[in-house]
């Protein structure tokens, strides 16, 4: 189980609370959020209440730590993906499959930020979790900004045809992101299936046009 | 407001129970559902606590109720747009086009239930809450069954390129939800403008073929 990914920059190496990130993903993985009891995480790590509240001062706290992770591991994931396309189709297809090289672990992560992603919309009474709320909510914006820089890079090029650039790359992300809703580890369909599956359909809806048949049939 | 899309086959017309569903809606909308306090609901129907627990017996029990509704009124609607088309690309724009088809507490209520989806994986302790969590479940079965038909109906006739019928509906259902996490009435976006944006969307994807320039660099 990959650990980076579940680990901030300040983390210093006696630091717990990757570990009891880990635990928690598995506990809100498994149970859902809103039915893991706060020292159910505890319990997993072995460590007492006193030293879980040291790290994190609610569950809900540890939950929007786990999303801002989330986010900003797929914001960087992104950019490594698409800096080096030759072309804005490459960038497409390479960013559109980035959204699906993780690890069970970091699909977990996804799967419980997408569940619990409207928790983001309103203000935390407790400022830590507010500090986390507003963190998610930058990378949430950086993550859409990527999409739309990309999406006007195949506009300017001539390799997409013109669309609304905010409105085609939340779309896009809205895509991408429901396969989190059904996917399993271990279920019928393969990630590496998964991820082709979508990424063609990514190409399909914004470099595709409507069919010559269709096209007429919608102009009628 | 329409007070048809909260109403059960079983309400009297005496029964407060749509009026209690519409102030949740309100409420769980504005404030998020984890943010609304239950006695809140009570107060903007004007009914006491006594009253509200004849209904529900539980926030968990009125969301859920609220869930099915919603369910079921995207079945309904997806069925009465399609059933007279005459060609599986028509029925696939009449299908997408019937989710936006809404008033604007339908809107709220599809924004609930999406946002709120993943309360359905996990078995709930109540009974009536677990009744109506069963119930959704088997209707976003009976949804996700409307579009693997269409899809299938598609590709028997030749007007729908191959694609795995449930993955295909499984992305185009997860598309044409995605736009309730960011669409709100009165935004910079008009809903008619949405849905013309999404049903191209999804009519490229499912119909379309990879431009050839991209069919080209994919098969390299």
């Amino acid at each position: 189980m990959s650990i980076e990914a579940l680990t901030d920059a300040s983390d210093g190496p006696r630091s717990k609370r990757p570990a009891i990130l880990a635990a928690a993903v598995e506990c809100f993985g498994e149970l859902g959020y809103e039915a893991t009891k706060w020292s159910e995480v505890a319990d997993r790590v072995g460590i007492g209440q006193t030293a879980l509240y040291h790290y994190f001062e609610s569950k809900a706290h540890c939950l929007l730590t786990i999303m801002r992770l989330g986010l900003r591991n797929s914001d960087a994931a992104f950019r490594r993906a698409t800096e080096d396309s030759p072309t804005a189709v490459a960038a497409l297809r390479a960013g559109a499959a980035a959204a699906y090289a993780l690890s069970p672990q970091e699909v977990q992560q996804n799967r419980i930020l997408q569940a619990n992603i409207a928790l983001l919309a309103n203000a935390r009474s407790s400022e830590r979790e507010e500090t986390e709320r507003l963190a998610c909510r930058e990378l949430v914006a950086r993550v859409e900004r990527n999409w739309v820089d990309l999406i006007e890079r195949g506009a300017r090029s001539g390799e997409f045809p013109a669309h609304d650039p905010v409105i085609m790359s939340r779309t896009v992300l809205g895509l991408l992101v429901s396969v989190w809703r059904w996917y399993r580890p271990g279920g019928s369909q393969s990630l590496p299936a998964v991820s082709e599956f979508l990424v063609d359909c990514t190409v399909r809806m914004v470099v595709g046009e409507l069919p010559a048949t269709e096209a007429t049939a919608a102009a009628s």
